[in-house]
Order: structure tokens, then C-alpha cells, then sequence
């Protein structure tokens, strides 16, 4: 655990990691100022399932990620990322500059054999109580048709390790079901999802197009988006859904027998709006990576954090790094079918990304 | 009205004509297959306000927008555009194909002088009971940064003209607040807006980039974004409200007591459901023409019909094109500035739509 990188950094982090560890979740190694943690976890017993590791500087929201990586070479957040590489931990847990996270992952880590550039994976519930798992949540903010559609098959492999669906059914965001619409970029990565889809061993089954009224309907398992589009996405439905809430509240005011029907159902109301907030659904992880890593929003109280552990700890169990490498490793070739953007560079062993090249590539956001 | 452009016209657009006639909201022009418009209208007295213009034939979802205005010459969408622009009516309202509506408009009535290309307004409720307008839902899918900073221009007019708003508050949606984020394209647009809000009499106050989450949140009365977003912004939000609605609907059936509760807030819930209901906002207006133009759903029933047609009437009465054309002239020459995209055309005049090379730049949505 990134002991520093939330806003409010140690509290939040230290009181998660505090839950977490006695919930029995993980063990939980706090990386950051020693002297902040040591006063932050107080005097009271501690669980043997937590430990700290001293790094004495940190990466800010300001700081530029890729300058960050070469400067600050004891910041929690590379620490813990090199606590990560050598085995020493299973997963990185952050709730800090998303893009640092994205570039230190980047450098340290490197990406799993074939993978273009590691996606940001959100999971949203939907009201027939299945999932919908969405990727790229806003790690890619430009990006190529053969990147669009890697996410995709994260998506899908997420979906099918840890929502458990055997063949995910995954669409590709657009503005209108035919394949005609949409923009060059999502058209490209459309023809290349099909050629996958055909694939005998296919992680998935691929619906086409999908519009953002869909989304939520219970049909639809997976679903793949650019960084911008998806941080949109992400973002909205939590704006729409607060929206939503606010509206009812207000409409149970308004008279005697909404007030009376708006106590009764209250717990009703309480437990969806648990359901729906984003305390309760834990952090984003970031796939694509040799190394597991997921980002916490950086407002996280420690509910959140102790969440976002929590759901490390299930991917790591639930091996989603190996299946991860297996389904890219059988799909890989698919992608460098007719209408790939990436035959403009060449092999893909040629580009294999360095530190510098990567602070390059990388527009992080989210 | 094209009485024939919705998925089972004439049906909901003759019965919405005569809602909309009846209330008097307008006076309507049904345009299209007389016979069957006739045959649809049946043997009841009918309002002074509702006429029937013929037309022979019919743009469908499935025709080229440009070969079909080419081809199809006495179509009740083009009869319908012609009209309006010889005077005889101050709008047209079409469920038809986005697509077509759009190049119909711009081949037949051509764009607002200085309007680089026109684009789609919704307007959403917000909790507390403003409302905020985007554009553009879905008319231009691939666009330049003056095209983008346009469209804040034409939901910040149209915020002041329909929403009352003195100066309406804009921004830019991106993936976050800092300037550095978004795209390429968003970056130019927001130097753009920068600039324009500069201006001394500015059509709008500038807030720079919104996030997706803040759009709800009442503080804001425009957003500007590409059709390619906005259509997934637009459907997004309906998918979303629906869900959040059904997710309400089965916690309300979960206990004896919640379903008490739902039984006596009923009354209030449903009123909300109405209030964010598309059938009860009616059409999206189609801006930046010389003449006013709305496109309803597709799916629409007579309600939304009349709600598009009493859209187009508050339009032409509050002066929106006046209003809008007032507005490009001002901040036109601002779109010329350093880091404009459009000097790389030459000078707009010399770039006017022409009917063919319109049809080849039209990437149509929604």
C-alpha cells in the first residue's frame, strides 16, 4: 500500500490498511514516511498481518509522472512498485496521481509479454445484479484501433476470472449500433474484434457496437472505450446515478405521503445507495502490466482503501495475471490482421517500451 | 412535421400534430404521403391549425443521407426543409434519420453565416431544478477544435435564449479539471473558449474543463463536447437513470415494509420518472442553420411528437436564430486566432457547403 499518495495521505491510507489487515484480507506492507505511518497507526496493538517499509519521498499530483520516476527514486510509490518486481508483494495499491501510477507501473513493472499499453478496469453493478466491466477507464487518452481492442480482451478477461462468466459477451462503445458509425479509430478496432471473435479459442463473444443507453441493461458483460471516453463514462454514471438519488430525495419531500413512504422504504433506499457508491466498490486495477496494481480515487476514505485492498488481494487469488498473459499471448497475432495501425511500426518486439520512450507514449489521466 | 421519417410513421407524428394543434401550440404541417397521412388523421373534425402538404417519397434509416437527397427529390423531409426555407413554415420536426435531417438541412437551408458546422442540443433536468443544455449530441462525429469551441457557443445561446440564463456558465467536457488533460482536440477547443470568454461582450463565462461527474451537479448551464461523446453522454445518462429507476423499483419489493413505503411514495416517484422521461422533453434541436430544425426519437410516441413540435414553436418565439446568428458574429473572428485549426482551410468564405462536398464531409450520428 502507497501509504502516501490519497489527498488526505497517511490517515486514510494507514486506517485502511488497519482494517484490512485485521478483516484478514491481505497482509499489507505500508510504504512511505516511517515517522508519519508509525504516528498515524498509534500505539494501540498491532495486527502481525501489517507491516511498514520506509520511503522518504513522494509523488504529488503536480509532479509530471515520467520526471517523477527519474527524480524521486525513493518515492513510496516506486518503492512499492520495486516491492512488487521482486516478489516481495503481490499487488501495488495506490491512491495517487493515477498517471504516476500508470508510468511507475510502466517502468518498473514493464508490460506482460504482447500488451500494448496496460487499461484502467471499472465494474459496475446493474440492476439484474450481474456486472458490466468497462476498459479503458482513462490510463489512454489517445490511442490506436489495436490498443482500443487489447482492452477489450481485458475486459473480457476480467469479466470472466473474477465476474465468473465462462464466454463474456463484449461490446465496443459508440455512438450507434451499425457498424458504419462510430469514428476511424473505433471502426478499425471493430473489424479487428470480429477477426478475434472468430477465433476458435475466443475469450469472448463479441457483440459489435454498443451505445451508452445499453450499458446497463444486463446483456452486456464487458465493454471496451478509449481513456477519455471511459473516464467520461466512468465519471457520469456516478454523476447521473448522484443525480438520480438527489431527485428522489427531494420528491420525498414533497408531501405528507411521500414523507411517509420515503421513511418507510429508507433502509431499501440506504442499501441501494451503498450499493451504487464508490466507497463500496473499491479501487480501479490496472491490467496489462507484469505485476498487479490498482488505483484508489484520491479522495478515498479508508473504507475505500481497505476496498480497493481487498479487491488486489481477490484478483491475485483469482490469478488474473496468468489468464490475463494466456488470453493476449492466443490473441495476439489477430491483431496484426488487415486494418491493424499497427503494422506502421514495425514488430512489436522492436518497440518494447523503455522508461524514456514510455514517459513519451504515456497521456495518462483519470 | 415529416409525417414520415419515425420507425411506425405516420401513426405517432399525425397523432402528435394534432395534440400539438389542438393545445395550440403551433400550427402544423403534416408532410408526406397524403393517402396515408389522411387515412391516419380518420373522419374526426380536425383542427383549423393541422394541414397536409404531399409528398411522394421517403428518406428511411437505411438510405445514404446524400444520395437521398439527390435521389429523392419529392422526399417529405426535403418538402419539409423547402418549405421552410421559402417562409411558408418556421420549422421543421422530423423522427427520421439524424443523419439525413442534418445533411437535408445544411444542402437545402445552409448554415448561419460564420457557422462552421451545425450541431445537436439536449437539455437535462439537474436536481435542483435548473437545467443544462450540450452540445452536440451526435451531428458531427469527427471534429475540429472551432468546431468543438462552436458548439459551447450554441448551447451557451441557447442556455440564454430558452434557459434564461444572463450569462451561462461553460465548459468543455474533458477527463479531468487540469488543462493539461484531455486531447489534443479538447486542449485546442479550451485555448479557444479561453480566448473567446475574454471577449467584452461574451456570450458566456468560461469554466474551462467539467468532468463528468460535475455535469449533474446544477453549477453549470452548458457543456460542450463532440457528437462522437455527446451521443454517448446523452444515451449514457438515460441508460443510467433507467437502471438507477429498476434498481429503486426491486428494492422497493424487497421487504413488506419497503414495499409499503413504495406504495405510498408512488405518486411522487412516478412524477420524477415523467420528469426525466425522454417522451416528456421532447426533440433535439438541430442549431446553426438558417432555420430551425428537431429531431425527435425514432421510437418516439405521440407525446414526444407533440413535446418536439412545441420544442420547435418555443425556439422560433424566443428568437433563437437571431439570437445565435448575433452571437457567432461576435466571437467569430476569435475562432481565427493562434491555435485555430480553421486557417489551415483558407478563408471560410471560400468554403461554403455545397451540396456534394457536404455530403462528403458529413459524418452523421445520433
Amino acid at each position: 500500500m502507497d501509504a502516501m499518495g490519497g489527498d488526505n495521505a497517511p490517515g486514510p491510507e494507514v486506517a485502511g490498511a488497519r482494517l484490512a489487515a485485521e478483516a484478514g484480507v491481505a497482509e499489507v506492507v505500508l510504504v512511505g514516511d516511517q515517522e508519519r505511518i508509525e504516528r498515524a497507526l498509534g500505539s494501540a496493538r498491532r495486527s502481525p498481518r501489517l507491516s511498514v517499509r520506509h520511503a522518504s519521498e513522494v509523488v504529488t499530483m503536480e509532479d509530471n509522472p515520467g520526471q517523477a520516476y527519474r527524480k524521486k527514486r525513493d518515492s513510496s510509490l516506486r518503492v512499492a512498485f520495486e516491492l512488487c518486481k521482486a516478489g516481495k508483494v503481490d499487488a501495488v495499491v495506490s491512491a495517487g496521481n493515477s498517471g504516476a501510477v500508470l508510468s511507475h507501473g510502466l517502468f518498473v513493472l514493464g508490460r506482460l509479454p504482447g500488451v500494448e499499453r496496460p487499461g484502467i478496469v471499472a465494474v459496475f453493478p446493474t440492476p439484474n445484479g450481474a456486472t458490466l466491466t468497462l476498459c479503458d477507464m482513462g490510463a489512454n487518452v489517445e490511442v490506436k484501433a489495436t490498443m482500443l481492442a487489447q482492452f477489450g480482451l481485458f475486459a473480457a478477461c476480467f469479466a470472466q476470472v473474477v465476474g465468473g462468466k465462462a464466454r463474456p459477451r463484449l461490446g465496443l462503445l459508440s455512438n450507434g449500433a451499425e457498424s458504419h458509425k462510430g469514428t476511424e479509430l473505433t471502426r478499425a478496432a471493430d473489424a479487428l474484434l470480429c477477426s478475434a471473435a472468430e477465433h476458435p479459442d475466443a475469450a469472448f463473444e463479441y457483440l459489435g457496437y454498443v451505445e451508452g443507453s445499453e450499458l446497463f441493461r444486463g446483456h452486456i458483460d464487458a465493454v471496451c472505450t478509449d481513456g477519455f471516453t471511459g473516464n467520461i463514462v466512468l465519471k457520469l454514471s456516478e454523476g447521473v446515478s448522484e443525480a438520480v438519488m438527489r431527485m428522489i430525495k427531494r420528491r420525498l419531500e414533497s408531501s405528507p405521503r411521500a414523507k411517509l413512504g420515503g421513511l418507510l422504504a429508507k433502509p431499501a433506499l440506504l442499501s441501494l445507495k451503498r450499493e451504487i457508491d464508490y466507497a463500496e466498490i473499491g479501487g480501479a486495477p490496472l491490467v496489462g502490466l507484469r505485476g498487479l496494481a490498482v488505483i484508489c480515487h484520491g479522495r478515498s476514505d479508508p473504507l475505500a482503501i481497505k476496498n480497493g485492498i481487498a479487491a488486489a488481494a481477490r484478483l491475485s487469488e483469482a490469478g488474473l495475471l496468468p489468464r490475463l498473459g494466456d488470453a493476449v499471448a492466443r490473441h495476439g497475432r489477430l491483431w496484426e490482421g488487415p486494418g491493424s495501425s499497427s503494422k506502421e511500426e514495425g514488430p512489436r518486439a522492436e518497440r518494447d517500451q523503455s522508461p524514456s520512450d514510455g514517459a513519451h507514449h504515456s497521456k495518462e489521466s483519470a
